[in-house]
């Protein structure tokens, strides 16, 4: 039986989500490897999970998807609570349920999205400062929504991956972009269909500058257009950004917070 | 020269506000030991600050507000980041200010805000679990809401105070109290003129038996009018609580924020 699992994660004391295989990597702890170690306690067999889209050391996810077969009879019930109290308190299992047996937490995800929360004033955060990251210049925040408008669409992300970004091609569709301020709090949420690696923090780095008046609104539009890696801003630090989750079609009948609205 | 500071902080790391002075307990890092320690070296003085609201170990602060004398001369933004600079990762000052030699953080606050944020679901939170308890019963909101607007106006809270509460009378003018949900998470807002020690976390304990059907919603004014002690919830866990901060008249001209509003 396939079962597809929501999962939440606090990714600031690991290596990303992927399990390390690599000579002198292994050992260090990944989400992957957690979240499998406990399935394969709960299930009493080896347990191999697939997800929705990795993330990186120190990012987070409100609702990582992710798949797995499994022949143990359990209710649904039991694996969420059975796999969470075996799981170090950084993560937890928000729902588990069967799927049909083509279902693929990555190939059937037709979006993908992602929040980045900055806090913009002089002095470093105190409270939430393990979800946010900080910025001290003042940002102007409608400048960066409206620059960031130019990344809509089917385009060439080229100029914001990272070198070690190993996608076969660097077209994705950016399907909705938004900053917002909310008092002291930058909001930026971003949706695609998939995304390159390190793109939302070259995004939200580039889009800082932009806020902070060193670079023009037009800026974004260019850096797009040149293709070219040593453009962009800075990478943003990892801790602001959170995986919000997948979006699949309702045809599989998943929970309505990764199910893709007539709207989306 | 008198100053006001505001003040925020993660308590999970703290034994509270309060320097500790009993023998065995010195050593034990409390947030206001933390902030003395950081002034009196931007100073150059030792400093003494006076706070407008205690608040427990394990509790958190958006902002907390003191006050302390000093002539060294510095700008206001020396003070802030000077201090902050000095500051455990866990604590940072929002802001400062010159105010009027008769204003004390204490005694010239009119009103007190609590807020307390409650992850209800059956797994417990990943995300955001320093700054959230958890209850698994499904909660009843409304009901919650309902039942603690008996809590409103002038009362005797002894029924709602811990044994080890110093204050000379449990008198108490609750102004505001609302009970919200926003998806899984419950917003708790209680503001009065001033608290009694425990005093949020017992109505918070309170109203769960309430939202959980332990009890009916009148249960609450009952506990109110018995004045006794052992009738209320169970004390609510402190991750949840967060200080918002005090109240002051406008005449002191201090931040929006710490300023009462003409309909506050």
């Amino acid at each position: 039986m396939r079962l597809a699992l929501g999962i939440e994660y606090d990714g600031s004391g690991f290596s990303g989500w992927q399990r390390l295989t690599q000579p002198g990597e292994t050992g260090l702890p990944t989400v992957q490897s957690a979240v499998e170690d406990a399935l394969s306690t709960v299930a009493d067999h080896p347990v191999l999970v697939t997800c929705a889209g990795r993330t990186d050391a120190g990012v987070h996810a409100a609702c990582q998807v992710v798949h797995f077969d499994s022949d143990a009879t359990r209710e649904s019930r039991g694996w969420m609570l059975g796999a969470t109290s075996r799981l170090p308190e950084a993560v937890s299992v928000r729902w588990c349920m069967p799927v049909a047996g083509d279902f693929h937490a990555r190939f059937s995800a037709v979006a993908r999205r992602y929040r980045y929360r900055l806090l913009n004033r002089a002095v470093r955060p105190a409270l939430q400062r393990q979800w946010l990251s900080w910025e001290r210049r003042p940002l102007d925040a409608d400048a960066m929504h409206a620059a960031a408008q130019a990344l809509l669409g089917e385009n060439d992300f080229t100029s914001f991956r990272t070198v070690h970004c190993q996608a076969p091609h660097a077209r994705r569709n950016l399907q909705r972009i938004s900053v917002r301020r909310d008092g002291d709090v930058l909001d930026i949420e971003v949706q695609a269909n998939a995304f390159l690696h390190h793109m939302v923090r070259n995004i939200v780095g580039s889009l800082i500058e932009v806020g902070a008046g060193e670079r023009p609104q037009s800026w974004i539009a260019e850096v797009l257009a040149a293709r070219d890696r040593t453009l962009a801003g800075p990478t943003a630090p990892p801790q602001g950004l959170v995986f919000a989750g997948p979006l699949y079609p309702g045809s599989w009948k998943l929970p309505a917070e990764v199910t893709i609205g007539p709207n989306a």
